[in-house]
């Protein structure tokens, strides 16, 4: 019987750079080495970072890809390392017949190599390609077309890639090579319910193939798309016996007992709200730590959409780097105010009081000659936004902070939200969260203590943009807009089929239209945290122009 | 000796609008029988538009396109219809496995139907899916693998879609069906100097497999895609017998004389100026028409850019749809408010003038408690641009009519352009055009007579948003700066690649790394017509957290 242990490096890449992933590949595979680790396993492209995009048509990529597998066999000195990077699978073709750099696909392959002893053993090639949602695998990437094992420590692994082990066939094509277990390279984003999938799908594979399987995967933001970590083992009976924690970069260690993975490590499975607000937190934390921002401003109302945003980037940043704007105006309530700043007192962070009326009031005077005869309308709301847009965009640019914006998904899905006024920011936080969500989770924040003043949570949500205004006043109450918006967004249901399902014929054609319209804002929204199976980013690709009628 | 004779229509479709489309086709198939023509081809995916994007995931996509095939047997009564349209590969497949709506691709494909006397007589699916630069299209289609002929008319006609023409083995593989000749339908974007990469093209095509050609082209502006026309044939010796014109919808029609194509109407070449010029007034006219917009409203400032974007935008929609608005301020000089109301002179359309002095001033006071301590910087220009900003915005929001930004491709490849101020609008004229190429085209509009005021042409370009500020304080010259930019940009090439052809180390590592921290801007920026071959649209796809080093 041989006894084995396996290291998952459930590890914080960022994308690009080479020398910070290798450095810190090289300072766990020292810490492996110390340990006694035999085999150490890093995240899917852990080298470049994911997704790298474009940055993978540049040719000086060839180059980095180089020095970088040299650097690897260095670092393997002592154990086997194996880790995930682009390998080149032909000539970098240059399309010349066409005289344009068109840089097409075929040239790369997402590959997973096997270093060992200074060696580079050998490498498997991502043989599922997603191509879907979030992903443009096959944009940069050809497939690889084998399976493979490889044995290592006295163990026959099966390797694969991320999408490899949800496609049935590609996992039956490596268990036949006779292999003992199964470890899967990952770069999985998160999103609600994605955990529960990843589990029930792995036990299944396991199951079915009476195979134990290892999932390592990348933690940590990249933009819109935020890796929860999460990494665990199956035994051959599909019972997790490791379990990482989310949100965390850390190492998981397995053991392979000669027979099967034995239990380990087994960290508490969380909440569901606590998954959801820390996916946020990271979200923030690692934009601003990987674009080199580290202040943060933003317009607090006092409602409940500011008042999350605030309370995650608190947690993100710390108090102290967060300023917290209310800028109020003839609409704003008395308990705005009283709200806002209480909150900020509570969390300890800056706040400042800015009225936006002298500036609003100058806009309206200027306009006066070009609005007579136009009855009032949104362009004197979107004025109020947009005098708060310029003044946190001008502290923005003053002091270095970043600018947070505050509006939910429900907004973004039906254009609730003022282009250049509360959508001017660098971030998005609640981008992908629907407003009934946000309610859950400021209830979720305030389960121990009152974080968020609890009148900010209880009060009918409003805009204050007109006198008496509420969100009611022009949507449906969010339980049932949410519903409808996500059977039309995140389930691709024709109004007529979410009529059918009950709703209202004349509110979900109206919904569904608003959503329609708005791609124009939400394509110059500010990117934000995808948290659902949908988000409004790379997620969903529409037309502006479009004539797609019910 | 068959004769035959066929046409090519190209077509201006509209994305999402079957039954437009649909009628359009029966139009043009019941004149077509009235001119005694045998076959009528339209363009790559002239049913849906092109490019369709996720409305091709929505599931109510699949009756739509069951109406659509009914109607095309409908109008192919009297004459044989070729035209493309997506068609189902497979049973719709639901991953229920995950539990999630992934919508997964490869239950599409990208076909050409020929429907005959009101039979659907065959289908072919395209073979070579570009999924690069713009292309998405393993998104939603999985490749057909066959070739196919089809005898119509005593000829044995091979047809290709797009992509497929570019791969020499599909066109050969084509030939060895034996074909008389092919027939190509496409969706092929305007790009500078795409036309004569196309004609070099088919011309070794059709004499490396000694066979004719005829090249259908989708007509029109699609969001950020303008499709020239420009539909042609050549014959087996690979010369050109049939041309039509550019940026039109029209009908070319082809004779077959039982050998060869043979030569007919020839629409004269145009000029590299009045190409691009076309293609950005086509973008503007398409986005408003395909939008719903008739009137636009852009800020004149008296320099090149918006001069530029007001000659297309007239051109476009109409002296009496456009609002030029001049909004000095103290550091407007007295010759660019002279030289926009001249302009607007010239051209008859609308001129407002707004000081924003009196915003601007309320702003400054409002912040003053904020800055002090700190230097003055871009923030105090960042707050002229963005009332700048907000005053058109309101503007639109009143009257309806759609902001058009006016900051050209090297200003948003640097950064130099304010988020939320001269940046704020609906459609961005000149995103894609370098300000060389501004001037170049400025002096085409001009060659006839002044319609730009020659100063404005002629004075050192400046944002006049500080004191004596010209471009040049902080740019290199555009000639200079347009090459590094084009050589990182287009070509892909490292800074020292470009240093070692020959330009400064510093100058060249600085623009290259304000292309790389402003793609942040650019991702919140306008939609704008693509016109070279690398756009910042869906062109280019690169992340803002990146840490990609030299």
């Amino acid at each position: 019987m041989t006894q084995c242990s396996i290291r998952l490096f459930q590890m914080d890449a960022v994308v690009g750079d080479f020398s910070g992933n290798l450095q810190k590949l090289a300072r766990a595979a020292e810490k492996a080495q110390a340990d006694g680790i035999v085999i150490l396993i890093a995240p899917e492209l852990a080298v470049t970072g994911y997704p790298p995009e474009d940055l993978l048509l540049r040719p000086a990529l060839i180059e980095k890809l180089e020095v970088a597998e040299t650097k690897l066999c260095e670092i393997s000195e002592g154990l086997t390392l194996c880790v995930g990077l682009p390998t080149v699978a032909s000539e970098m073709l240059r399309d010349c017949d066409r005289g344009s750099l068109s840089n097409k696909p075929a040239s790369l392959h997402n590959s997973l190599v096997v270093y060992q002893c200074g060696q580079r053993l050998t490498a498997y090639h991502k043989n599922s390609l997603p191509n879907y949602q979030v992903f443009d695998e096959r944009r940069y990437f050809v497939a690889g077309t084998e399976p493979m094992v490889c044995e290592i420590g006295g163990i026959r692994i099966g390797f694969l890639v991320c999408e490899d082990v949800w496609v049935a066939e590609i996992v039956e094509a490596t268990c036949a090579l006779g292999v003992d277990c199964i470890i899967v390279l990952n770069a999985s984003p998160f999103a609600e319910h994605k955990i529960s999938e990843r589990y029930w799908h792995l036990r299944d594979r396991a199951t079915n193939n009476r195979i134990p399987i290892a999932y390592v995967n990348l933690v940590g933001g990249q933009d819109e798309l935020i890796f929860d970590g999460g990494s665990f083992a199956v035994n051959r009976q599909g019972e997790i016996i490791a379990q990482a924690n989310f949100f965390v970069e850390e190492m998981l260690d397995i053991i392979w007992d000669g027979e099967d993975l034995t239990e380990s490590r087994i960290a508490a499975f969380p909440s569901k709200d606590w998954m959801l607000y820390e996916a946020l937190v990271t979200g923030i934390r690692d934009y601003f730590a990987k674009t080199g921002f580290k202040k943060a401003v933003l317009g607090l109302s006092g409602g409940i959409d500011s008042a999350l945003t605030l309370v995650c980037a608190v947690d993100a940043l710390g108090a102290e780097n967060v300023n917290a704007v209310m800028m109020p105006y003839l609409y704003t309530a008395d308990i705005s105010v009283a709200d806002a700043r209480r909150q900020a007192e509570i969390l300890g962070c800056e706040f400042s009081m800015v009225s936006i009326e002298p500036m609003v009031r100058e806009f309206m005077e200027t306009l006066g000659p070009f609005f007579e005869g136009h009855p009032i309308d949104a362009t004197e709301e979107n004025i109020q936004s947009r005098c708060r847009g310029v003044l946190l965009m001008a502290l923005s640019n003053k002091t270095g902070a970043l600018v947070l914006t505050t509006g939910n998904k429900s907004e973004m899905a039906v254009g609730y939200a003022t282009l250049y006024g509360d959508m001017a920011g660098g971030f998005a936080v609640l981008k992908d969260v629907w407003k009934t969500r946000v309610y859950d989770l400021a209830r979720f924040i305030n389960r121990g203590s009152e974080t968020i003043p609890e009148r900010v949570i209880s009060r009918p949500p409003s805009a204050e943009l007109a006198p008496e205004q509420e969100d009611s006043d022009n949507l449906p109450p969010y339980d049932r807009l949410d519903q409808i918006l996500s059977l039309y967004i995140e389930s691709d249901q024709s109004p007529q089929a979410i009529i059918d399902s009950g709703f209202d014929s004349k509110e979900v054609k109206q919904i569904c239209r608003l959503v329609d319209i708005n791609e124009y804002k939400r394509r110059q929204s500010a990117v934000g945290p995808r948290v659902t199976a949908r988000g409004f980013g790379r997620d969903r690709r529409y037309p502006i122009a479009s004539r797609w009628s019910f």
